[in-house]
């Protein structure tokens, strides 16, 4: 195995081939090296499998002599040797993943000098230049190879300055940083017991050592399991030759972007610094100029830079990121990639790169280079990316947008608020429907309990708008809240942003979410795209939703159907709710049926306007499914009025309902299908409403397709019991040439587990994977995410929060069993998905690959399914192993 | 396809093995028939075949030419035909599964009697037995096949007896039967509006299809859901020649056991009446006489019943029971199958026949005939057969074994009563720790709330003491209970039976559980099968025991180790759960230290005890697995406190922590090994207390054998960290020479669908089966055992109740396909089971089959899991599908 690259090594493929072996950084050096023929400092790559095997089994033998043998090439390409007295070779050691992470591992720079060359270094520069590089490399080479706090080098540099009377680094004398290196070698040999290492190849293969080592640093792998990345990977390491933007007045460095990653446009976009090193522009410390300034200074440099821009935008086919030096005159390329953008430059960029003069982008292509993240940052408001702000408190991320407005705490208060012409963020411990006017009108939602699941989270979502909820840290008391010591009062204005759970006291910027004009056009490739055909299978996009405005929206942003209508949510209406109770409470079949009689009108009128939005399209009504005790009053609320001011008999019967239909675990308790079992009038009634939804939608020449669903469906006779009562109530009803088909929710592991009999019933299946995965994992969604889920994906332990990406390895055998066995018993069966993960790009290309026709998720993450689907057709947004 | 099978059909093999076909009643006619050559009525039977394909496409061509030919053959063997108005043949139809459905089908005797033959029968008879007879298939054939309701015929026969001036039956004279006969007639046709059917061909057609049909009556369907017997297999119908021994004096019937079914002793047993029909002997009406007077009276016959007594159980190489009929001094038999005996009589049976003169029977065979409810039985006291008692509540068959006492409704009390020399049943809503005292005096345990998992049924079931659990429909208040109208106070005294669920007010006879001799000898035999060997698997039965005490009767049971050592019952002690509440409670990680230090000693003193009890045996020790917040009190009771009275500083910390800790589903929340992710030092300190126990046990000369089990795992990498606390620990103890491994529970699906991962840093899974299916069925046991088992149950949605049987179709996938996988990993992976399903016969054959090497069960099922075992290595308890 060979575990050493030069850049110019001749790889079979082009180097680009190889970022698994060569990293990243590794393989775009080598691309420009070989292919492009760009003027890239020399060097190499010690290559991914080096790290593995050094991860593994230590360092790796053979190592040595291959890293001796690219240095002494690398030596003989620059004419000079690392080291040498005379006239040393410096070098950078830097990492390079697969994958950017930026600033999460570790890097050496000025590597090869040493007592002797520095003077050498000297000789050829100048001594300033040499002694403040040889401090720098001591001070770097300590730290993060040997591990020597950084702290009295800091200490002693102060001292100089303060010795010499200056306050800049760069005003230190070169006589002061040669007693400086003196000092700071005997920190080194103070704490480390060794003096300072003069080997150039000790110190080669300790910044080598520390590199790989790095990889499993705590700031890396927590970066990983943020990202998705596996720990498996490993890095690669670059040795490349130093070059000096910092050498002198015809020397600088810079960054450049090949078109505007902020906007877009295509021009090209960067900053520049004369004599300065890579860092000054990172740090922001000195005012760097734009790129068309560098054109006036060093018009034939800057010529040279915009037309390798050129070539590299043609070669990568894409907007390019780059690092530039000029040393005395000369350009080098220090690095490139393909560069982050912002979602309206994505848009744009893609639309231009397919459609623009000289560009030949596939519109396959462009479909894959925007992502959901693009796209939310387009739909929702966010905080700016400039904007500076505090972070008071972080909750979950329960509704994706940002949101600015003053806090009030009760519904009615905030409805006073916005009829006042105020912006409102709702502040409340949890909501509940009575909330729902309060909701309704703000502009965000805050809650101090409650999960992704809560009723403000769903409401939200449902809504599209901004909502933090269970941020533990918010204790209100009456009209106002602290986080810690810091107390907010009704009135007063905060910022939350829903896609990250941030809460800040005062206004922070937003961008506000519009759609550019690409975004109609790219998601109408995807959707070209996603059709499928010629022997490509297709995959539809379908809505969550539950009422007749929340369907036509659903609509508006591309849904092609209702892949769940919870119907439970039509209960929780204020004028619905004393009803519902009203059938609980019921001591005769006679109260029971009357209840039941007053709910199918309400029911028919809700069902009617949904088959209205949605004319033409299916519509997926599940039957009802929550536990009755959601639709009854809190025990503990009532008990303690009980012990303190007595109960009405209206209250005594409820306190006893409530404590009757109370479950130990309620997600695993008499709910779904069981309900139907207990209440065999319930689920008929349900049915015979609908039926006369869709009659009524015939007689107004609508043409209403329904899809009656079971939920919580364990066996295929449980499933043919309760299609039994579907079909006879579809019968009395005797409504003529709607299109009816029955299936049922896999969403208990016994119904995956079993999928080749419950099919037999089932006309089709829609994976509930947000039960599917409480059961699967043993994670009750609302008691897990706050204590648990943290520390589990922190640790690893899950490779990410399977309730926001389908846990593949484990729900996702289920699902894909479940396909594969039900399809067996039916080859036609109609399979979809209505968990959340349906919105979610990762789990929908998994989705794709395990046979489903189609994916269901919340109106706002339609467009963002289209685009997903898309590409999960194209098979390139492969599902990735999250195990 | 052959329908109709003469009883003297050859078939290929012996009729016994064609009971699928035959039915058990039909096989062993013609086993009898044309094997032993006994004196059995002709006849045929019409197979089980055809009642399937008259239960799925009506009645089948071809049967009725079959059937006439079969009929043919049968008038020409007795040389008379059905319905010959001169000398008729009369028929019996009678149903005959495969397994046996005592009363549950229907049956139509004296079939062929119309208004012809019976002047025939008058005549070759006598006139009077002619129409008794007669009025009897009127009535018995209107009833069962005409769905003519009975009640007409009981109001005319009581008119006739008036009329006659007389109170028995058989004093109705002649003319009046003829009269009753018409009358009868009269109501038939009123009821159906057609005449009597005349025609015996009708009237044969007739019944066989009322057979068929009673497969699927209320009764039947119940009957076979309630003994898993499968609602597919049909029934099927024989047609018999009727004998009658209610001819004359010289007539006679009779049941008889070839040795006694009560005491197992070898000796013919039976009963006999002269002058009777076989529903004579059943009823009870007149006193029947012992065999031994038969021989006095009919002594030649006596000898020729005795010689085939001798035949049939020299055949079947078993008891049988027999059904016999005289007429006019010829000996008939009617019926014969092995019998149901006791579970004395079947231990002393199986051990004589196997060590008895005569007998060869292996010691095999021996095992296979006796059953669970047979150790059952002489394990725990039960009901007497005999003794009638009217339930007045059925609550959750909890914990086996029948009790008598008074009630008392606190510990206090119940203690109190025990120092004064009563027998007490302790009546409770739910028991507590608290209440542990008075359970440990009471002869039995009733509760009106919880399920099978309530504190009350597993601390019951622990201490082999009868309990009935979650019997609703007791209410308690104050120191009285009432179920409906019924009253029962202090001091009364009710019977229990904890095998059944029964209640009954007053004392009830009860059987006392002993064991024979033969107990010990057969689970000696049934040891030495299950040992494997020679190619053979075994199959190790261990029990679940969480002290000293339990651990030592475990082990005298036969228990070879500990499964299941929840260390969460030593939690609960009220000496402990002050420790564990300031554990909870710690504000600082000193205060968690102090309190985990105090556990620490006291679990170690509980180690020492079972290590020491099971001293060179495994015990396996599964760490803290329940939610915190069962070691915290109800927020309702407080919060109910708090509104009323106010709490002190000690109780309002309780009451945070209890709220804080309180979850919504704790079934799928922070417990197991997530609690040792939440809390770290609470797993060191149990190891640590564990291996120091160890070092105490090698101090005093004993051979400890630890293994670790972590709870409710869920990923590899999960395991690995619990696993990196455990060594961590076990290194810090340094003690040597212990035997220690470390496990996991398999207890939530995604375990056992990633078994491969999961297996690389486990020694050994062990399954837990209870919470596996709560899981995998979405069923919370707490919740759906009350509400939803029964109907499912009931309407055949389950084959069983899945916490008494695994459910091999769902769960059992997951099982096998775990057990698999981790082999795959790893090949000497050692596998168990340690839900409540390790002490089920049918779920140790199907965990046998699964390759699993121990079973784990309650001390008191480790008997019956010894048997069941050897039964699952014998092949012969092949698991059934429980679909």
């Amino acid at each position: 195995m060979t575990y050493v690259f030069a850049f110019d090594h001749k790889h079979r493929k082009p180097p680009m081939s190889y970022k698994d072996l060569l990293g990243g950084k590794g393989a775009n050096l080598a691309e420009m090296t070989s292919v492009l023929g760009l003027p890239v400092p020399p060097g190499f790559t010690i290559s991914t499998d080096a790290c593995r095997d050094y991860m593994y089994g230590g360092w790796p033998a053979g190592l040595d002599d291959e890293i001796a043998k690219q240095r002494a090439k690398l030596e003989k390409a620059m004419g000079k040797r690392i080291g040498d007295p005379a006239d040393p070779l410096l070098v950078s050691v830097r990492s390079g993943a697969k994958f950017s992470m930026p600033g999460m591992m570790d890097t050496v720079l000025n590597l090869g000098l040493n007592d002797e060359s520095v003077e050498g270094l000297a000789k050829n520069t100048d001594e300033r230049f040499a002694y403040d590089s040889y401090r720098r490399f001591i001070a770097m080479y300590a730290r993060i190879v040997q591990g020597v706090d950084g702290e009295p080098f800091e200490h002693l540099l102060e001292t100089a300055k303060e010795w010499d009377g200056v306050t800049a680094d760069s005003e230190v004398t070169a006589e002061t940083l040669r007693r400086l290196c003196l000092r700071y070698k005997e920190v080194v040999a103070r704490s480390t017991g060794q003096p300072f290492p003069q080997d150039p190849t000790a110190q080669l293969r300790g910044a080598v050592e520390a590199v790989f080592k790095s990889w499993g640093g705590a700031r890396a792998v927590a970066y990983r399991n943020r990202e998705k990345i596996s720990h498996d990977l490993g890095t690669a390491v670059n040795v490349q030759a130093m070059v000096f933007g910092n050498r002198d007045e015809n020397s600088g460095t810079g960054v450049g972007f090949t078109r505007n990653p902020s906007t877009g446009e295509d021009k090209p976009y960067g900053d520049f610094l004369v004599n300065a090193q890579g860092e000054d522009v990172v740090a922001g410390i000195r005012n760097t100029e734009p790129l068309d300034t560098m054109g006036k200074k060093f018009p034939k440099i800057h010529k040279e830079l915009l037309a390798i821009f050129d070539r590299l935008e043609k070669h990568y086919s894409d907007m390019c990121d780059t690092e530039f030096t000029i040393e005395q005159g000369k350009l080098w390329m220090l690095q490139t990639r393909v560069g982050k953008r912002t979602g309206v430059a994505a848009l744009r960029m893609a639309v231009e790169m397919t459609e623009q003069k000289g560009w030949k982008i596939s519109k396959d292509e462009a479909i894959q280079r925007v992502t959901a993240d693009h796209l939310d940052s387009v739909l929702h408001p966010q905080f700016s990316a400039g904007a500076a702000f505090h972070v008071l408190t972080t909750g979950l991320a329960a509704s994706p947008g940002a949101a600015v407005g003053k806090v009030y705490f009760t519904a009615d208060d905030a409805v006073d608020a916005v009829e006042r012409g105020e912006a409102v963020i709702l502040v409340r411990n949890e909501t509940s429907p009575e909330d729902v006017h309060g909701m309704a009108v703000a502009e965000g939602i805050l809650t101090a309990k409650g999960g992704l699941v809560s009723h403000a989270a769903v409401v939200a979502r449902g809504w599209g708008k901004p909502a933090v909820c269970g941020a533990e840290q918010v204790k209100i008391t009456g009209k106002q809240f602290h986080v810690g010591g810091t107390i907010v009062k009704e009135g007063e204005v905060i910022s939350l942003d829903g896609s990250t759970g941030q809460v800040v006291v005062g206004a922070v910027d937003l961008t506000v979410g519009t759609t550019p004009p690409e975004f109609d056009l790219i998601l109408g490739w995807a959707d070209a795209i996603r059709k499928g055909g010629k022997g490509v299978r297709g995959l539809k996009v379908r809505a969550n939703a539950d009422n007749g405005p929340d369907a036509t929206r659903a609509r508006e942003f591309g849904a092609e159907g209702i892949g769940l209508c919870r119907t439970e949510h039509m209960f929780l209406g204020e004028d619905r709710l004393p009803i519902v109770r009203a059938m609980i409470l019921a001591d005769t079949p006679a109260e029971e049926a009357a209840a039941l009689e007053q709910l199918r009108v309400a029911q028919k009128a809700d069902y009617i306007e949904i088959l209205e939005a949605m004319d033409g399209l299916p519509v997926t009504v599940r039957l009802l499914d929550p536990p009755l005790h959601e639709f009854l009053p809190n025990v503990e609320d009532l008990a303690i009025k009980q012990a303190t001011q007595g109960l009405d008999a209206d209250e005594t019967e409820l306190l006893a309902a409530a404590r009757s239909w109370h479950e130990v675990n309620p997600m695993l308790g008499t709910r779904g299908v069981r309900l139907g079992v207990v209440k065999p009038g319930l689920y008929e009634m349900q049915v015979r409403a609908l039926m006369e939804a869709a009659a009524e939608r015939k007689k107004a020449k609508g043409n209403p397709i329904v899809e009656i669903m079971i939920p919580l469906t364990i066996s295929r006779d449980e499933l043919g019991l309760a299609r039994g009562w579907v079909e006879s109530a579809i019968a009395e009803a005797k409504v003529k040439g709607v299109d009816v088909t029955i299936g049922t929710m896999i969403e208990v592991p016994r119904a995956a587990l079993l999928a080749d009999e419950v099919a037999e019933h089932a006309d089709f299946f829609s994976f509930g994977t947000n039960d599917l995965t409480q059961m699967a994992l043993g994670f009750s969604r609302d008691d897990i995410e706050g204590r648990i889920m943290a520390p589990y994906v922190e640790q690893g332990l899950l490779k990410a929060n399977p309730f926001d990406t389908l846990d593949q390895a484990g729900v996702g055998q289920l699902v894909s069993m479940a396909a594969e066995r039900g399809r067996a018993t039916k080859p036609d069966l109609k399979l979809g998905v209505c968990g959340e993960h349906g919105g979610d790009p990762e789990s929908i290309y998994f989705f794709y690959g395990a046979g489903l026709d189609y994916v269901s998720c919340s109106p706002f993450r339609v467009p963002i399914a289209r685009l997903a689907a898309a590409q999960a057709v194209l098979g390139a947004g492969k599902a990735s192993d999250t195990r």
